[in-house]
């Protein structure tokens, strides 16, 4: 159909990658005019995932020949910085970049260089990228020709923190973010310690202690939803599962658990994507797996910190989902397209 | 041999039951006098742990049966109250009774009350009753007649913080327990969030808010150490693995992350259990399953909360191996006899 | 709107009961009516199935509730005998019924008894139900008003085989099939065996040596398309895994490998659902878990047996969405509608 | 102790070289002197496997250090080729070799060169090699100075089958053996399909059709059991789980699966890790994971194949558990030493 919006993926055979493949493929409004790798180029994409055969049927091309291509909205599931090179010559062309890495996440191009160890690539178009947050930013995102798509787990903690920062009257330190993710989070790319061996059966933090690339990320969203510098502790752990992160966040806030949960219920009420669950009733990662949603609750206090429990896909809502709700938004789709499965 | 002790066991079809008999079968200094259970009396033993053939041959008597047995020492896998009913004949005949529920561990029978929501049925005895963390109440327990063998949460709670609780000019507060648990820990008994297709592939917190069984004796031990009342915050969780638990700890205190791995280096430098490791080289839980090892490392703190990360096995160091080691010390073996695999 | 057509479902407390919740949801052509299931009556459906919270908003009704109700098409979930039980007043009403459970599909009524150990609810029905394997028997499903949806381990043998037997000069014997089938196959009843702990890191044959219920139906089916009686050896197995099914097929014949995947390749040319592979690509459980394909690939011979291998999602092509796809093709839907993710 | 046996280890960075390490760490005779790896030499041994911690504390060494090295006995867990090449020095010291490795597992060089695909390194030994099967080979292992290690997959269909080709009388062709195997027989290098979110909740089969390493090796013993040449249809498949070996072995013969029970039964009466199990009570992985047995069961026949049901740990029983059976046996230990959990 001409009315159709064509769509290139740099990166494509990543799990972000695929995910998008199968997502943008039951669609209905886009069409997916290429998908390029610079290690596979030249394979056929469902030679490296059976699981698209019959639904997707295009061989790899090389970034260098992505970047001659002319399409109405590029997604990069590249790492940073390569992401931010191998999307420039697109946003020059002036088509609309999702970019599902790091790069244009980050508004002050010192905090980048000090988290990611090398300058950015673009720091010029950092104060464009628009933060593809639609909970918090559609409008903003309704214009945007370079999203910078949030992390993974960056959207488990600002959709539960993001309100109750903005409440009148907010009093919240002392934020720990207690974080579990399954495996896929940490990529393809093959690691001793998620080899099926290792990684089955077991349980382990890494990057803990502000260590985590994804604490800048947090910190910038919550300073600018609080209107003051807000700084956090933030603990990653690796779940042996493929899919999901669950979030266990705790406050120390004049709020009681029920006035966050009404805060959230009000402010995500009209949302398509969030779930405020009860005190009593709280999120898993079952019930959010495979879908887009951001599922929701507080609990605790009376004395102890305030407990905000979230759970996510971090493949869907934490990143190609996102992105393409994100897409919705940019082109004047229903926000819900392509994600009600 | 005559020189070898004589075991019973109540409550033997439970995972701490098997993983009693499997421990002491290769013991090589006790020989297991009886096994009872009420549900499954009368049939072997190995026809429900099929594993323990050959190894294990012994029918299931009934708890009326086993009361009239006199045996060296007792061990009680049964459930809290259930538990304290069925050691009293065996504690008035003399016999050492090692009891794994949480029956002998408060030693106010008013806090037993509140969290167990009945009247403690033997509260007179309390005061006899041994906590058997080795590392901590060695001594007593030698002497010990009633040993109450700790939570599995707890044992991995009270290994990392009771050192620096102890320690000279120790200010710490806001503890908070971010704890995670293999399913085993929930036991045999059936329930539908331990279904394999509703606990695999899916995590969840469950009972947090000061709402878990194990925070007030997390909360008596560390006030015994500390010699101050102490509160803290306990967030159990269910990861999708049968064994092991991880305990990501957050503290509040003018120790450094370096100060708290000297103290508990030092505290259990003679251990033969305790592993301190360094922040760079956290504990994750296929170091420690199926081991009696507990592992212990710090990290965090400039300007953040330190951090103690432990793992264990919670069916051996968090109960059936810790009872062993009890139970090695109580009768004068080498206390790691049949725990070196 | 007013032309989508109203459906029940009974028993729908079950994985095929949620899983069909989610498949109609994303439908477009249906609206559920109601559920029902007899133990969960008066509960919330999203209560029991959080996962459904914004998709699906009813309470569950009593199954005598539900016989007075009038709808389109009803879908029962119910485990068999019952199953007929319920269906047989919408079957007088004139309601199209899709029966999951094994009551319908056996065209004997003594091998019924034999199997199922009980008499048939209904035999006098038997011969107006249409076995709903579409790619087999398309025309009379379009006209059925009883259809009786194949069995998840019948149809990941039935796919690779009838076309096999229907061949010109098949020449077929000795078929083994060895089946491995996640836990959901075995549904959301409690079991021991289906304890996460006991089936988690386990793997078992059971029901082995010509004891399964699916093998009367493999056979029956097979001896339909062979034009003679045919018996198979069937062997199943429980994978610790929540979905899917992979089946290795052992097959005595003068057909070749390549034989046999041309005769596949042909039969199944048009159908949206089937998916044959090479012999160097053999189909997996990932790559069709959470859809409705069935993926086939042949290999062996060479004075070995031929090996067929077929791969689908027990609860998707294997129940709930074939039901769906059989609702498709009764009611005039394009067959793929709501089944292309 | 002076009267241990000095040990040392090639290619010890892998599973079957941490697993020895673990069962000789409390085995009480022997004493490891060296453990070497080219790739991790100059590395502590518990930096990479840190579960050894406080149990083994040595640094790798290079192969050529190795070399310089007089043991009483060297276990080799390199791969194939290289392994037969490294373990010559030490043969021609007079040190008694287990090799974990296929190098000497095949008498007939030529079919080892058309399986493995170069010329055997060390032909002329080949004669003088044992294979390592202590329930058929006991007499010649106790004299052996090169052992060599029966495969996993293996052992698993060796144990139940070899009894039945020995029996008088037997007739038995058409084998089919359909096995499943544990990740960790994988090996320890990363490969994408080993990849945690790759074979986690997925199943598959590889190298079917004849195609497996381990085919000519069950070939050749199970035609010395019967005194003729026999083949096999070998179809080996990957389960989820770290470890564990079932094979569904489908035979055709006059015998029944009683009379296979029974000749299994008496062959196996005194071995202490063969257990024979009943037809109502088949073998499955998590009774024997972590040990050293393999269990066996016998059903099916009456028209249909005997089916002979075997489970083992594949890096125990199925590797280094044997390994140490055999070790045991060569010097003279109690042959269970070390090996009863």
């Amino acid at each position: 159909m001409s009315n159709k919006i064509s769509i290139g993926i740099l990166g494509a055979t990543s799990y972000t990658g695929v995910e998008l493949v199968r997502l943008l493929s039951g669609h209905g409004m886009t069409s997916i005019d290429f998908v390029s790798s610079r290690s596979s180029a030249g394979e056929r994409f469902n030679a490296i995932f059976p699981e698209t055969k019959n639904i997707f049927d295009a061989v790899l091309i090389r970034p260098e020949e992505a970047k001659a291509r002319t399409v109405d909205c590029v997604f990069s599931c590249l790492p940073h910085a390569v992401s931010a090179e191998l999307c420039l010559p697109f946003i020059k062309k002036g088509v609309s970049v999702i970019d599902l890495s790091a790069d244009f996440r980050l508004k002050d191009p010192a905090v980048y260089e000090l988290w990611y160890k090398h300058k950015h690539p673009a720091a010029h178009l950092l104060a464009d990228a628009v933060y593809g947050l639609p909970e918090h930013y559609r409008k903003r995102i309704a214009k945007a020709k370079i999203l910078a798509n949030p992390g993974c787990y960056v959207t488990s903690v600002l959709l539960p923190l993001m309100p109750l920062f903005k409440a009148p009257g907010a009093k919240i330190e002392g934020v720990i973010v207690d974080a579990k993710s399954g495996v896929s989070g940490a990529g393809r790319a093959l690691k001793q310690n998620t080899h099926f061996c290792e990684a089955n059966e077991n349980f382990f933090a890494y990057s803990i202690g502000h260590a985590h690339r994804h604490t800048p990320e947090m910190e910038q969203e919550l300073s600018f939803a609080a209107g003051r510098k807000v700084t956090i502790t933030f603990s990653p752990h690796l779940l042996p599962i493929n899919r999901g992160i669950l979030s266990t966040i705790y406050l120390k806030t004049t709020f009681s658990a029920a006035d966050c949960g009404r805060i959230a219920a009000a402010a995500y009420a009209k949302e398509p994507f969030v779930r405020i669950r009860e005190a009593d009733d709280l999120p898993d990662i079952h019930d959010v797996a495979f879908t887009n949603y951001c599922d929701i609750a507080f609990t605790g206090g009376n004395g102890h910190p305030v407990i905000a429990v979230s759970a996510l896909d971090n493949l869907i809502k934490g990143a190609s989902g996102q992105a393409v709700q994100n897409m919705n938004i940019m082109f004047g789709f229903p926000e819900t397209t392509g994600l009600l499965r």
